[in-house]
């Protein structure tokens, strides 16, 4: 099925006069507003991948050595035994940084993609889907080389997610691709640790960390997933010191970089980040600047399902409403409202537009 | 992705030694138990079909003229065009009878399908979700011709789902694909109405059912769809006088194809066939044989997120239920049981096994 960009989704940019533009060998098309002054709200750069969701019990994550929770690097072998093991799935879009976009997208915000699929049938989902909730996506998919990356996640029936990444066509992420005229047109530029693992993605990281800086834009990390921060510990605190405004991270990961315990976290965390949002899972999330300290409470859900994704909604509501110019505690309301939408359902891109949810949530 | 049954799956056949068969050009393990009297409950013969579900709103439906709550065929072109302007999905195996049987699978049956998909993406998802959940599908795919069948499904706030189906490789499917021993060693062939949409299905339909008779078993039949009902009226009525001893329809259905009242239409498919269950949404279902009638509430769900699947869970349950010698009211119970767990999530597949459910629910 060939899903690219349809001129419905086109549309949405503005209704101002429409213009070709070529980018590498692709033409796009893209409204004139794009090309000028702080058009997105926020730009993510991050994997493009497709998550392959299935219920499974400890006894399948222990036969295939997999830690409960967690992230692991899988190559194409391992996810075709994975996959011949696993129960029935779903296949959905996924990848942390496209949840978040997906997420800023769905609130109504002006959101932006930059991220890496193979111009086959999972590449052609994941872009369908991201296009379709209204998020730009500029990359040109790639025509050769290893498939669109998937995610096999097996979820347990206390509602944690296990995952397991075949990054594929993502080693392909480069800093070619960052666009700069994109980047500087973002107000928040936002990245994923999970960047760190393909081989020339840190160079993409980099390189749109200046562009945005040298804009006068602010610069978000999302440290993703503990074992990701035991792999990159030194150069996730050498790039929050230099290079990072807006710090997302759960109890987890921030207690694993700082390899300590939470409070002491958050006292050594925000001396080198201006602004950081943590999360504690049922215990909601801390917002940390240099001289304030909000606590904000996690919102309610019936039933937890799925928590897959949760990190990733969380920084989409809060995001959204940082650019909308909320308050912190406000964007902290909207982060924790996002999270219990997407943890009350299996999956990880949101199942009610989430403007729609939040004005409930209002009501 | 390649999905070829795993061992694991295969293992569930038994114990006993197993032998290695040629079916065609394909090699399959199979259990040599499988070769010898009635060791299936139940085997569907159906469009194997892979289901992209999106949210949309009444008016999306209006723009591309669609029927609300209907199923209407559509060519790949006007797949591509739907697909590209409705919003982002989620992939999840689909099919009527395909969600049937891997519903009988899932409650623990023993179960097989023969359908037609192609050797390509969403061909071997749709192979994967089915055996994973236990049944068998001896089928092998098309190397060439059309794509994977797809069922392109919008669905409204108010939970219906409307349809648009692109049958692709399903049109291949032929009465060389219906395995007489398989057909006769199931207690149950259970058809899909919609078999009669693909060209060469219909005379693999008349064969299974052929079979099934001369080696004693039963043959099973749900109407599917009220437009399906209309399009071949007179050649289900014939069907179900000369070969069809348990029917499936809902009230839409069944009042289609008799073109009259529900009462009226009970009454005189009563006479045509042993054995129907008659669903009606919410007011449950009416099971009736020539001198019974057997009401049946529907089984309490907190929230109705998706109706996609209600009637082949329904399916699912009654005939587990039948094979396994209930009481018919016992069956259509577990008909109910299976249907609020499909309707109490997105997509037509279970998300908790259904062993666990019905044993949950008598708890």
């Amino acid at each position: 099925m060939d899903a690219a960009p349809a001129p419905g989704n086109v549309a949405r940019w503005g209704g101002l006069p429409i213009l070709r533009r070529k980018i590498g060998r692709f033409k796009i098309r893209m409204d004139i507003r794009d090309m000028t002054a702080a058009q997105l709200d926020v730009v993510g750069i991050g994997n493009a991948i497709v998550d392959i969701l299935a219920h499974a019990d400890e006894s399948f994550l222990d036969r295939f050595g997999m830690s409960k929770g967690g992230m692991r690097l899988i190559d194409e072998t391992q996810a075709e035994e994975i996959y011949a093991a696993m129960g029935s799935a779903v296949e959905a879009s996924g990848g942390s940084c496209g949840n978040t976009i997906a997420g800023i997208a769905s609130l109504g915000g002006k959101a932006g993609f930059i991220g890496k699929v193979k111009n086959d049938g999972l590449g052609r989902v994941f872009r369908h889907d991201i296009t379709a909730i209204g998020a730009h996506f500029p990359t040109p998919p790639d025509e050769t080389g290893p498939a669109t990356a998937r995610c096999l996640i097996l979820v347990t029936s206390d509602a944690q997610r296990t995952m397991n990444t075949f990054l594929g066509a993502c080693g392909n992420l480069g800093p070619e691709d960052v666009d700069a005229d994109l980047i500087a047109s973002a107000q928040v530029t936002y990245l994923e640790g999970y960047l760190f693992d393909p081989p020339h993605a840190k160079a993409a990281f980099r390189k749109a960390a200046d562009i945005a800086h040298k804009a006068g834009r602010k610069v978000a990390l999302t440290l993703s997933d503990a074992f990701c921060v035991n792999r990159y510990r030194a150069e996730f605190l050498e790039l929050m010191r230099d290079h990072v405004d807006i710090l997302f991270a759960n109890e987890v990961e921030i207690t694993a970089l700082f390899e300590t315990g939470f409070d002491e976290a958050l006292a050594s965390v925000r001396k080198l980040v201006p602004l950081v949002a943590a999360t504690r899972g049922a215990h909601g999330s801390v917002i940390a600047t240099a001289d304030e300290t909000i606590q904000v409470p996690a919102a309610p859900v019936a039933k937890i399902v799925d928590t897959t994704g949760a990190g990733d909604l969380y920084a989409a509501g809060f995001l959204y409403g940082y650019t909308q110019g909320k308050s912190l505690a406000e964007a902290g309301r909207l982060g924790s409202l996002c999270a219990a939408e997407i943890i009350s359902h299996f999956g990880a891109r949101p199942e009610t537009p989430l403007n729609e949810y939040v004005a409930a949530a209002a009501a």
